[in-house]
């Protein structure tokens, strides 16, 4: 599985959500996570979540750590079991860096009743795909929103933090391929 | 999805991971998570997880809340996320409940270098399983290890603390399942 | 599971066979069965089944009683068992409905010669859908074809004929997840 | 796929419903259904069922016309739905031969409360099993029963009764996984 | 599993790689390979391979031998085991005829350092796909390469020679899903 | 995937056709392809094949190349797939070392008339496993039969034969899996 931060601004708008977008614009082949910095506007038309179509939640925000995960799969539910671990790596990776208390629920994350996340997941024709975005900061978040910074984690903290999650989450996708292969069957 | 705590003292010994053991034992239909509390004696020709075999690690506690979980699919992977999942929830539930920090490392909990849980996923002919311990003393647990007990939750909490964690993880099974039936597919 | 007959006419043209049609409409999420009554007109650009688009048989009726399913999975194989079990409780239902002998050939249904409905099972990119339709009446269909009301079911008894046939298919989708978790494996 | 009526007595006592049992006694390699006539005396340790375990009802019948299927695919919520199309088969053949009206519920048979047939399906290690069995007399059968012979099937027709809806099940199942091969994708 | 050799020429350029195609244009229906000759002509806006487009190489062959397998199923990794195993029987075909040694190469085909050929699998909304095509000339191939009639073989040897393969290849698919029924399972 | 030669004598019985043998006896956890030299004696009661049970054939070799390959995954066609290809590979590493040329035949290797392996692919409750056994010597093999040794191959070349075929399959499986990752869907 690959791992990497990208160190350029890059512009969430919905796009990168596709199959095969790190092959594609970086030539990373493979099972991966990418992280990068930058403003997240997803107009309806690109929406995925057609919850927040139905209710019109366009989603945006100024400035966010944003994950994209890829895994040549077809099984959604399992790209959702994935999803929720990644939220929960990220949790302890924040709460211990800021040394605070977040609450998850599902694929979001909150600190009090501000929301720090936004994530979806969902199948490309070749691949299952999660997008996963911070807030840096809530500055102009349409809904009561913290961001990263707010919770007292310095700007140039966040790219180290971007590498941080991916490397936490690639060892633990990693890891549980290899639990499958120690466990004998039970009657 | 069913949840129940058993209150009643049952020693987990191996045997409670085999196919259908909540629907021969109780009647209990469906994909379940089963809690109840016992000592845990787990003998090397009973044992699941090949690796405690190969270092000749039998697993010993004298009082444990434990979680029998069995959902009727055969990936493997799958499960394992779903184990991964299942402690992240205990983690969050245990320290909003002693206000305490724990550490996760893949499927083991520890407070500081203490080990609180065991936990092992597999396959049987015609489901997946999972078990998950809890020490709730560390006497005369054969490796460094912590209880419930020790980090502040009372005695006669426990069960309380077993219903509410099979109750979240229903809850999370439940909305993961749910949260397939929303996302339009991408490119 | 979810169930519904939606009480106003609506015009089946193929678009209604779309991955959550029943979500983006009417905000139904999860499988789901949806009947309703309407006209069926599908242009050949619209029609899923490759074989009448080769025959150049455009699919048209005056008045039918329409059935959606969407199951979130991509077994389309599985999905076809489904269906023909769809088609296998309808005719049940208007076999005891109407008092009369109806003949299943596949996910077809005939009273004689004469064709009673149309149906057809694809997948989407998140999910696998089902649709079937029974005349209402032969009025204007193409082929020789009768209708509901010429086998003696009163107009006013579809709305009631659309909803029991729901509530039985979604009772035994049900029933089968259920029976998985009863049996033991076999050597 | 395989069909064949097998022309001697042979009990069934559980173990026929067991992976490649076609292919270890006859040589017959591949999908199959295969059909036999003769006694139905199944021990409480030999059941599939462990409802019936449960409730304590062992499965005996003086004479039954029986049927193995065996598929070799893993999936029991596919297995259960071929079973649930075998019943539906099932009905309609005796209903048109006998001039009856049977109630199929699930994978049950009624004659108004009488019970005409025994049915379960599970998984093997390297296939998936179904097991029919319809009685020929309802003579000794532990429940309210009837047998084929009392609704007017005459003893010389059981086997072609077999032989019949053996061909049917496999042009079935054979015209669905053609019909897989026939449809476009929808959005 | 259907196999035909198309005794008119037709063009690759790369529509030919979706689903349905022989049913749609020639009504076979259900797993399929089918071979012909034509030029190869992919514009990069219709490659599948990303790699070639990252690379910027189109696909270029005055005369090739097509070969284009579908399969009704949804596994990519399963697919490209099978385009593996057609280039291997290709390899054992072409060196039997010719009496010459050529050397695989995952799913290329050499001679000394000459490619003889072009391969690729991928998924549909609805199967899986492969195309492999065989130079008959190297006359204008944009690489170093060979075709079958440098290679010795006739140019009136070339129909016969894509029916041979198809023949192998579906032959040998049959025999590998009969060779799933015929072995226990181990512990 | 891991790959190893033992460099120890082992006689092949069957038992090594088991779940995480590998892991058990080596530690060797994950998908793997491990070679030995040693006799093959498996008695009818181990044997895997039920073809050859049916035929009366032990198998039996005083002196073989053995590979066992086991992959966590529950598809038996696709190990299957795997097997042919793992022979392939087989046929051409010795056909070039040898410099003669082979038969494949499904999964036999032959030299004329003369039979060179043995194979066979099953399923374990947690894994796929495939032995492919090369004689060394024909001596006493109870069917016509060729060696590697008769072959030209010198007895200090086997182990390095069985390392490269190792590496060979473990580079192709690696590849496989890659090959996925950079393909775009069609229509």
């Amino acid at each position: 599985m690959i791992e990497h931060f990208i160190n350029e601004t890059i512009t969430y708008d919905g796009t990168q959500l596709s199959s095969l977008w790190a092959f594609r614009n970086f030539g990373w082949q493979g099972d991966s996570i990418v992280s990068f910095r930058g403003p997240c506007r997803v107009n309806l038309t690109e929406m995925v979540d057609l919850e927040d179509v139905r209710k019109d939640s366009p989603i945006y925000s100024t400035d966010m750590l944003h994950f994209i995960a890829e895994h040549f799969e077809l099984d959604l539910e399992k790209t959702i079991f994935r999803q929720r671990l990644l939220i929960a790596i990220i949790k302890d990776v924040i709460e211990n860096t800021a040394d605070i208390k977040l609450l998850r629920s599902g694929d979001d994350l909150y600190y009090g009743e501000k929301k720090l996340s936004v994530s979806i997941a969902t199948l490309s024709p070749v691949s299952s795909m999660i997008h996963t975005g911070l807030n840096i900061t809530s500055k102009d978040v349409p809904v009561a929103a913290v961001g990263l910074v707010e919770l007292g984690i310095a700007e140039n903290q966040v790219a180290h933090l971007g590498e941080h999650i991916c490397s936490l989450y690639t060892r633990e996708c990693r890891d549980i391929r290899l639990a499958r292969c120690k466990v004998r069957g039970v009657k």
